[in-house]
């Protein structure tokens, strides 16, 4: 029987994501030179998040001077390629980032590369300090869930096993902009596993989607990431209907960035230990690398 | 045991929700003026999606000159009230869309609202040969699609019944942006259903969020929205994972938007249909009411 403290449960790991999850903090490109602004940021693939991100500090998908940034993650089916063909007919001079074709900076396809992307697109752009901060709440975090620390301390262990058997539902604080979808790419690209993602407007979903099937029977746990009206109305309405109410603890993150980096990275140690749970390997490296020769 | 085909499995329906949905082409408040471009467009609650289809014409969320449409959808804890004002500080006009205080233009909250912003807008910008396109194809499945149409020649009964203690799972051509999540939403009005939507890059997500599950017997149907290389992938990949595949027939439609409002329609009656086979009020007025007093 496995228990997440023992040794033995983590042989399933055989791309060492747990080494990745805890040396993350810092591990990413730095840019070698300046780019001249305006800037412009597209994501495609498992880097679309880290592109919505950058769009609270610059405003623009496309720009036609300065320098386009094309975050280039993959499955994308030519896209990327197509915004850095019209960039440069725009004159703006296009910094390729990720994998794949013609990359000016290469970032490997990873379930945590969004951090990676964010990071160079902070230091590229003149944001390193709420870089930082980001930093530092992931350190911070990196000890206090990582496998050596048991379960009855270990806040990430604990929604693991909450989390067995379940689909969880994100519930997050509206200003948290998408990071519920990014959550839903994450856990399912190391647990394995479905998550439902509501659409905008969430506090009418949450009420309406469960009338009907809600006795069913349906395993589902809310899983609530922040605090605020939205969220405890959310709680409210879902209490009656899940099977569970996760409230993610209180994070180390100062700033709207980090903080919702902050709880990006707690979800995925959990996601990382619902996979151990599982006899899952949480690396995905095989399967998406068979798609990504096709599409 | 109801069969959708006899009169008494309406009865249920205690708003005309099918009255409603066979007359919505044509159904919306027209402009009674001229607004000035240029246009900024903003969306809270149930009307988040006719502003992201805006966006397809209009680039600009805020706008400093010319006309600041506001879509005033409800239960946003303020955020439109909040874009009103700072919009009028900007020096546009600001024209408010919706209910609830202070509106310009009277639109009442209702599962089908998406197609009243979204027309109201394309006839007040411009737009209103696209706008017919909309409501042609709409015209044209209200007959097709309509409750004396039996079973054996009405995709959306069949499609309801497919969907019987199912939950879907949204796959949609990537050039619909936003689709997949407003089917979700109209699903959970409607039908009172649970759904769920990708987060952008869904391929890298159908092919993971099965992976530790797909054994376990959670009933999933796959539903298909547009033919593209991107959806062809996606039902090869769910196709072994997934209880059944559904795919939207071909519909009378022409041009983006056309494509999505005939897609978002046709689902519309499909939930309408699966509320009758679950003998639920599709009408979801009363919970929401509540809850609009609050937030």
């Amino acid at each position: 029987m496995r228990n997440l403290d023992a040794h033995e449960d983590y042989k399933v790991d055989s791309q060492h994501l747990a080494k990745s999850l805890r040396e993350l903090a810092g591990n990413f490109p730095r840019p070698k030179e300046e780019y001249a602004a305006p800037y412009g940021v597209v994501g495609y693939g498992e880097a679309w998040w880290p592109a919505e991100l950058a769009h609270l500090w610059i405003p623009r998908l496309m720009t036609e001077g300065g320098t386009q940034f094309v975050l280039q993650g993959g499955l994308d089916l030519g896209a990327a390629a197509g915004a850095a063909s019209a960039a440069e007919a725009s004159g703006a001079r296009v910094v390729r980032i990720g994998f794949g074709g013609k990359v000016d900076v290469s970032i490997e396809p990873y379930p945590l590369s969004p951090y990676q992307y964010l990071r160079f697109l902070q230091e590229a752009t003149g944001e390193s300090e709420a870089g930082r901060r980001v930093d530092a709440a992931i350190e911070l975090l990196a000890v206090e869930l990582a496998p050596e620390i048991r379960t009855e301390d270990n806040p990430a262990k604990f929604f693991a096993w909450s989390l067995v058997e379940r689909i969880p539902v994100w519930v997050v604080s509206e200003r948290y902009v998408w990071l519920a979808a990014a959550l839903q790419q994450t856990f399912a690209r190391v647990a394995g596993s479905l998550s439902v993602a509501p659409p905008p407007g969430s506090l009418e979903f949450f009420i309406t989607a469960l009338e009907a099937r809600h006795e069913q029977g349906d395993p589902l746990a809310a899983v609530v990431v922040g605090d605020d009206e939205c969220t405890r109305l959310a709680v409210e309405i879902l209490e009656s209907r899940v099977d569970t109410v996760l409230e993610l603890p209180r994070l180390p993150a100062e700033g709207l960035i980090p903080e919702m980096l902050a709880a990006w990275y707690f979800v995925a140690w959990a996601a990382y230990y619902l996979a151990i749970l599982y006899g899952r390997d949480p690396a995905d490296a095989e399967v998406l690398a068979r798609l990504r020769e096709e599409a």
